[in-house]
């Protein structure tokens, strides 16, 4: 990467940080050239607008979550295996380490779904093709006989990404120490009541 | 009602739905006065400073939200049919018609969760409560025979908090029209996993 790029996604990770913490609408060129010490107006030349910075912090997070995510579960063995990895890798990237901001994503989505234009737009669609690849893999998953064939795939994702909200919010709002841990028997749960039965019997 | 308190909650009402559609960090005391075309000075009269306004604006929330989805509720007969009615109300309450902003609390739960202060304390106090009250009226469910005596009611109220999010996820951003449907069949899904098993066998 040359140097211009480096610093670059150096700064777009420090908006999106911004932006995870305070909203797309409070960041400013201004705000953004306050935190990192870098002219207003070579961000100016850098990013343009402040919409489309604002479109800019969205695809760079898309990048790194395609990077952190998708790319090392695609990795993994089609079907059961890979929905896991998905689930999983997407459970360590919120990075929800103390001090850190929680899920950009998540914070985003809430902020723009009443604010139609272009940063909504890229948001919307991230997040779509997000759930498309999680049902895509679910639906593999079927095909290779690890889940029922009547398993509903958009029902699989919309029921995942809830587990996924569900935590993000019982972890970052309600600061509750068990909220990892029923994530992963939420998950579980759902992967249980996808497989056939003849593979793994509801033990109750 | 005094005609007084009745401007009050209008004006609550308007700055709930500001604050649902551009942050609370935006909802300034001067701002309320444009959008309600009513003085500023007066504004400050009746809810003081913006810190102090943004406390009120969750109070005011979380006092419909008792009037609107928990009070119904517990009018219910005890167990399931008061946990699937405090799930359909609050479904109901998301108010999420064309035009009308989400959930109010789901909006301030990702804005708040980075910022420490009475605001936060409060939102997270109100919904501290309500996962608390799902959980508690699932408990009386297991106490009546409703539900299977090793299940975890704590697990049941994240787990329904995921659906109600994804659904407003699936709704509000994605314009996803099977987000009820899917949400729904979701909540099903929960409270079929939790009957005893000689009750309602599971059919796959």
């Amino acid at each position: 990467m040359r140097k211009g790029e480096i610093t670059r996604q150096a700064i777009l990770d420090q908006a999106a940080n911004l932006a995870s913490r305070n909203g797309l609408a409070a960041l400013s060129i201004g705000r953004l050239a306050r935190e990192t010490d870098l002219s207003k107006s070579g961000l100016f030349a850098h990013f343009g607008s402040k919409e489309a910075l604002a479109v800019q912090v969205i695809d760079h997070t898309a990048k790194l979550f395609a990077e952190q995510v998708i790319r090392p579960a695609l990795k993994q063995p089609r079907g059961e295996p890979r929905v896991r990895e998905l689930f999983e890798k997407q459970l360590a990237w919120s990075g929800l380490q103390p001090g850190k901001a929680g899920c950009v994503f998540v914070a985003l989505s809430t902020e723009l779904d009443d604010h139609p234009g272009p940063a909504r737009d890229r948001l919307a669609q991230y997040q779509g093709e997000w759930l498309k690849l999680l049902a895509g893999c679910f639906r593999v998953g079927i095909e290779q006989g690890h889940f029922r064939r009547d398993a509903d795939p958009d029902q699989f994702a919309q029921d995942v990404n809830g587990v996924y909200l569900a935590r993000h919010h019982a972890k970052r709002l309600l600061l509750d120490p068990k909220a990892d841990e029923r994530a992963m028997r939420a998950f579980e749960t759902l992967i249980e009541a996808a497989r056939p039965e003849h593979t793994t019997p509801r033990q109750r």
